[in-house]
């Protein structure tokens, strides 16, 4: 073994020890979430705070920096997508990252966060923008000086967007997000000009816990969620985590007089889950076993959430198991009456609750604002008007509150600027890769209405979970589609299946 | 704030940070026990073996040593039953233990455990002592050099009994578990000879799960556990654990057709719950919030177990529920025919299944034999025979087979030695208590009858849970009873409650 080898040795290891750490963080969150009792509660953030210092000081360790720098010279580093080169490379850009904000930045940022989260739901409570403006602002100067700090060329928008989808560009992502709002806008205008209403309340009926538990595990296990490896729990808010290789935890929550939200965040989850699944196990800890970006990783939900899920294939296959699992609620509906009423699109205020086609919009709001904010073109006390303009040009609502307007999201609070317009990139690379896997594998739908998903998660994962962070997200895009990041997709397939459904 | 109080706040702050690590060490398990998908078990070892090394860094730290030596000479330490004076005290007697061991000693005994445990269950599987004997050499050998290298005076269980029991002696409770012995056995006979015996195919009916899980909830809030501040989750071998101040986990099993197992499994874990829960939050991972002795934890399990959870009182007041949540099996049982089910005496062959009465002979023949093989009155060759002649002299019964017999637990091949007592002590010092809260508490019968278990809950925080390790086990019973550790009050309730049931 030469020099380079065992300091390759040497780093790897530390990072593993790193990943160790964070697994027990996600370990602690997991539990917190789903099982804690409300009491522990104090004693948990005393926890967490302890790990995530532990985490910290590895992360930053000068001598991790030492054998880095010694590394990127060396022969290992220079093939850029090989394993070593890709460990490499990633481990000195998030090195970087790390240790150039300056510790006192963090901390203020870390005070902030909790402060402000805090602020926010009180502020939300009591519908009272004002009470969250000065937090808000501090919030806001905070994250330029972290952007300064980090370094950019055209906006400080960019190294924030770089925490959640690493290499990429606001000026991209600003132009393709650009035109999916010119093409969803007429649109979300066109259905709603439909005059066209699918039936939901058949969705409101009494849909017992214990059923739809059940059903969703079925499903989740038939599009491949491994539960030897895995597992389903309730929670407030679903999210999916990965406590280690082999052990991923997806979350939902019943309510028993709304059928959509527990099923498609299984649905959702499970996306999650199975791309965490299909990351290399050996290589956990390291980039190699790592997942792309944020927008990579909310594709895979969104791909078996919406282009499988409210798909009418999949229904061809699910719905009369659905019938045995619901018989009260759904023995006298069609399939084609429920497959409308999960596809039912309308502009609302709110965006956890928004229809596939409407959701990116608020998601554009998003973006534009923060991004707006962040370059000093707006200011934190015109947010709320800005808000509501956006909402009434883009969807055609008007909020009547500010906790179901511009209060209506945690993000900003905890200082999550640069986050947003991953869940539209998700949609967008979703849309894309389905597009290609439809052409690759021949009748997707004749698949799924036989019940068979296993050829489209093998695909996935052959394409994308076994590589690791070895392609950036753009990269994966042009090496699987053959094209960039773009919104024809996603427009062409909404397009196509609501035109049919809405009669456009 | 003088030199000493900056160095005591340096002590504590920094076995604070050990008791986070342990905490979490502690929800791994519990995650593991509970909750984690089988694939997850080898990160899952990699996690703990992490943890453990950040621990064990932690309490051999040599400044801590440098502080206690400093803090042992100050004022601080003056009242030795004080908080300041009992944290120096155990910390100083804790390192002083952790650092005796030499490093490569540890190791030893860490890879002999997993190993053993290991080759004890293949062995057991097998129903071949032969193939554990080896393995069991070694252990015993492992930890003679361990008594050695921590020094004792008499005999080498002493410092292996200290870690279970501190401040102990193998001659005193040598010399108890005798005498307790001399009275158990002809007790035994007596039952055994009367001929009675109680129906307790009413406890093998269907019993369903679900209603099983509500009907030991209902029970342990009873009882004053608090679910506020923990749960209950089911697991393999019930279990409880405290995951930090306010969040304890207790856990049982289901078997649908034998009642017993379940429901005193959570009336024991919710007694060990109930003492974590009465353990002074604010001193969380300082010796004046920890627990006297595994014999006072498991005094507090069996007191509410057996003293309470068996007693004709409680289910005078439980009985009409216990028929309600099982109707089909207790619709047609009276209640004497219950208690007397759930008071069945038998000499059996396996210690996790005895009786109240007879469990200790099991607990009294492992102490007996495992203090032999450390003072080499017995070789590891001769085990099997010593202990079938011991099962046959205490309580009459031939194991045919060694899994169910000198293989039956894993103590051993875990390097458990000296922890076999602790449960007998646990058994003594339960009756010892419970007659002292008789005489301090009025008519603890009547009150059960109407469901009042506050009173009784309120004792045991004052006189043990809210002292920590304020005062050893000994002192405990002193002060409390104003007697030592005797046989007499167990024998004393055995022999009025099963003179009655048995017509002795």
């Amino acid at each position: 073994m030469n020099s380079y080898e065992e300091t390759y040795d040497l780093v790897t290891s530390h990072v593993r020890e790193a990943a160790i750490l964070e697994s027990i963080q996600e370990l602690l969150e997991w539990d917190e979430r789903t099982k804690m009792p409300a009491a522990g509660g104090n004693y948990r953030a005393d926890q967490a705070a302890y790990v995530a210092g532990l985490e910290h000081r590895k992360q930053t360790d000068p001598r991790l920096g030492e054998w880095l720098t010694e590394l990127a010279e060396s022969p290992l580093a220079a093939d850029q997508s090989g394993d070593t080169g890709t460990v490499i490379r990633h481990l000195r850009r998030e090195y970087d990252k790390q240790t150039r904000k300056p510790q006192k930045l963090v901390e203020e940022l870390t005070r902030a966060a909790v402060e402000g989260q805090q602020i926010w739901a009180a502020a939300r409570k009591a519908n009272n923008f004002a009470a969250f403006q000065p937090i808000l602002e501090k919030m806001v100067d905070l994250k330029k000086q972290e952007a300064a700090a980090l370094g950019f060329e055209t906006t400080p928008y960019d190294p924030l967007l770089d925490d959640y989808e690493p290499g990429e560009s606001t000026e991209n992502i600003a132009h393709v997000l650009s035109n999916l709002r010119d093409a969803l806008v007429p649109l979300v205008q066109a259905i709603a000009e439909s005059g066209q209403r699918p039936d939901v309340s058949i969705l409101e009926r009494t849909y017992p816990a214990d059923a739809q538990e059940s059903f969703g595990k079925q499903a989740a296990a038939a599009i491949c969620f491994d539960f030897t490896a895995g597992r389903l729990d309730s929670t407030d808010h679903p999210f999916c985590c990965m406590l280690g290789p082999n052990d991923v935890r997806l979350t939902t929550r019943y309510d028993e007089h709304w059928f959509s939200d527990c099923f498609f965040s299984i649905l959702h989850e499970a996306g999650h889950g199975i791309y965490d699944q299909g990351l290399p196990a050996e290589h956990y800890g390291l980039p190699t076993g790592e997942y792309v970006s944020l927008g990579i990783h909310e594709s895979q939900s969104r791909l078996w959430e919406n282009q499988v899920g409210r798909s009418r294939a999949f229904w061809e296959h699910f719905f009369p198991s659905a019938q045995q699992a619901f018989p009260q609620a759904l023995g006298d509906v069609t399939r084609e009456a429920f497959y409308g009423a999960i596809n039912d699109v309308r502009p609302s205020l709110i965006r956890v609750e928004a229809d596939e086609v409407t959701y990116n919009l608020h998601i554009l709001i998003r973006f534009e604002l923060e991004k707006a904010l962040l370059e000093d073109q707006l200011s934190v006390a015109d947010l709320p008007g800005a808000w509501d303009e956006k909402y009434m040009h883009y969807l055609g609502v008007a909020s009547p509150t500010a906790d179901d307007g511009v209060l209506q999201d945690v993000h900003w609070s905890a200082g999550l600027f640069g986050y947003f317009p991953t869940y539209a990139l998700g949609n967008l690379y979703s849309a894309q890769f389905f597009g290609q896997a439809q052409e690759d594998l021949g009748d997707l739908d004749a698949q799924f209405r036989r019940g068979e998903f296993s050829n489209l998660r093998e695909w996935l994962r052959e394409k994308i979970h076994r590589h690791g962070k070895r392609y950036s997200a753009a990269e994966l895009a042009e090496r699987i589609t053959g094209k960039p990041l773009s919104h024809q997709a996603l427009i062409q397939q909404l397009s196509v299946k609501y035109g049919e459904l809405y009669g456009l």
